[in-house]
């Protein structure tokens, strides 16, 4: 063998190598069942060359809900948690809070009266705790959240409760050339402070819900304030309109677990080429919790039945996953 | 030598060329004057490992507007030629519009009662000619008529009135690892059918201007209908909102040629790390149009006076640049 054939070989060899470890061997936290065969079946033919199904790498567009999908939501969103504690940071400065709801009720502990107030009682609660101040600020608020906060069950900090086979599973995608995108009903500026540590998505790759934000010059230096009113609902109808508005492409592959995923499922699986359409099914009250149909947060229902109707990969988290957390992998 | 050492000899040759062309090659349509130097000199500084001002390959976020900095603007927004086309064509099914205005101007090519209109008018052209359709139905649209339509003046397609020395800076930020943006008051569907072919810049890229969607299930096929509504203006103080609501970091460099730029090239001068502000000035007649601050168009003149205050470079179209269009490449 020549020089040149020789260096030929190795690298031929090489490849074939890594496309071996991309199949086998990146996703070591799924159990060898349909939804990872499903998952590495589809990979593989978008990304062979002369395949009927190969799809061009600037199309390889990723969608994955955050709530639920990459994290866990359960007693309720984790964005909702921060919400809380700042009303606690927060209530030196608002005295009169001790008399308002729902203040009053957060400050005592009292969830439900919180609950009872219903979805003006959450806005009003973002709107106190997520405007009235600078984008940069804001960002910065939520960094140090991230790094004091620790869930009331698994006693974990909120951003070691995503999923272990989640981040396997976006890594592996980008390994095939995949842009992945988060596409979550969850606050925008509430996730990109983390997501680009915790998931290895930047923050041009999320999306979410937003307040609105202006443009002001304070004593000649410009800064985005945040104000108390909504700008974008990224959830069910909002999130192919979302993401026709930041990525201008039908993704190829979305992911997601509850009804407010069903139209960016559905939105994904019309398009014209090779697609997949994923849902991960909470089916594991032991290691996470069981929850679907009847379930308040992340309610899986309607999405349940077209997956099941148009055969999309339904993961069961329970017997598909080996770990859950990146803590219990081994 | 031996044989590896050999190799890494050729590897850090191959290198030191390449750094070299970057620096010196990558800019032909450029004269070797001020603005070059200073776009030189800053992508140098930023790329330069340990040096004071170096800035990671992740926030290396720079944002081009488009009319009148990437690609020409004059006699009116190329948008708007598009816009006439489009009642003309739909002229036909509209038997309505010979004797409603702006339409019947439109179609009696009366630009002078068009333009008397004002806003409101232009706002009843883009409403009649880019809703009505799916989101897909529009790019096509849009595409179709950048293979066919011709500029007035030049006798151009429009897509070959970009100007050569931006193209070539769109590349050679990428070659130095940027990632670089559109950030236009233009519509946002209006340009990305066509950004990747001519620009360099896939539709993830693209930031503009856009009216409302909705997304129907029509016979069980969902599509992103386009409404007669405006959604977001990407002009001024809009500009710096889109570049957070889509970005989510500040621009380390911003380009643009008017009043319309300016709080983004302000957004951008307020980081903290090394940035870089320019203006595309208008001055050459000759090749181009010359214009500034009693421009319609393109009007350039608070952000004129804030370049000089500030030091924010401003290229001379005239004496910067060798070539105006591709099709005047040497």
């Amino acid at each position: 063998m020549s020089r040149m054939k020789h260096g030929v070989f190795i690298v031929g060899l090489a490849v074939a190598l890594a496309a071996n470890a991309n199949a086998a061997d990146s996703l070591p936290s799924w159990n060898d069942g349909p939804a990872r065969k499903a998952i590495v079946d589809f990979v593989g033919k978008v990304t062979a060359e002369g395949s009927a199904d190969f799809v061009p790498e600037s199309e390889r567009i990723a969608t994955f809900d955050n709530d639920g999908t990459l994290w866990a939501e359960q007693p309720m969103y984790f964005q909702l948690f921060f919400a809380l504690d700042r009303v606690k940071a927060l209530a030196p400065a608002h005295p009169e809070w001790k008399q308002k709801q729902p203040f009053q009720a957060v400050l005592e502990d009292d969830l439900k009266t919180v609950m009872a107030g219903g979805e003006h009682a959450l806005l009003e609660l973002v709107a106190a705790t997520h405007s009235g101040m600078s984008t940069e600020e804001f960002q910065q608020i939520v960094k140090d959240w991230t790094l004091t906060a620790r869930h009331p069950v698994t006693k974990r900090p909120f951003t070691q409760m995503v999923y272990q086979p989640m981040v396997e599973l976006l890594a592996y995608l980008r390994a095939n050339q995949f842009k992945t995108y988060i596409v979550s009903g969850g606050g925008i500026e509430f996730m990109r402070p983390w997501t680009e540590t915790v998931y290895g998505i930047p923050p041009e790759q999320v999306i979410g819900s937003s307040i609105k934000v202006e443009y002001r010059l304070i004593g000649g230096a410009p800064a985005l304030m945040r104000l108390p009113a909504i700008n974008f609902i990224d959830d069910k109808e909002g999130k192919p309109i979302a993401i026709n508005q930041h990525i201008g492409r039908r993704p190829i592959a979305a992911f997601g677990n509850s009804d407010g995923d069903l139209q960016m499922l559905q939105w994904t699986d019309a398009g014209k080429g090779a697609h997949f359409a994923l849902l991960v099914h909470h089916t594991d009250a032991g290691r996470e919790w069981a929850y679907d149909r009847e379930s308040s947060v992340g309610r899986l229902d309607k999405a349940l039945d077209e997956a099941q109707a148009k055969g999309w990969t339904v993961v069961d988290m329970k017997t598909d996953w080996k770990v859950i957390y990146p803590a219990e992998k081994q």
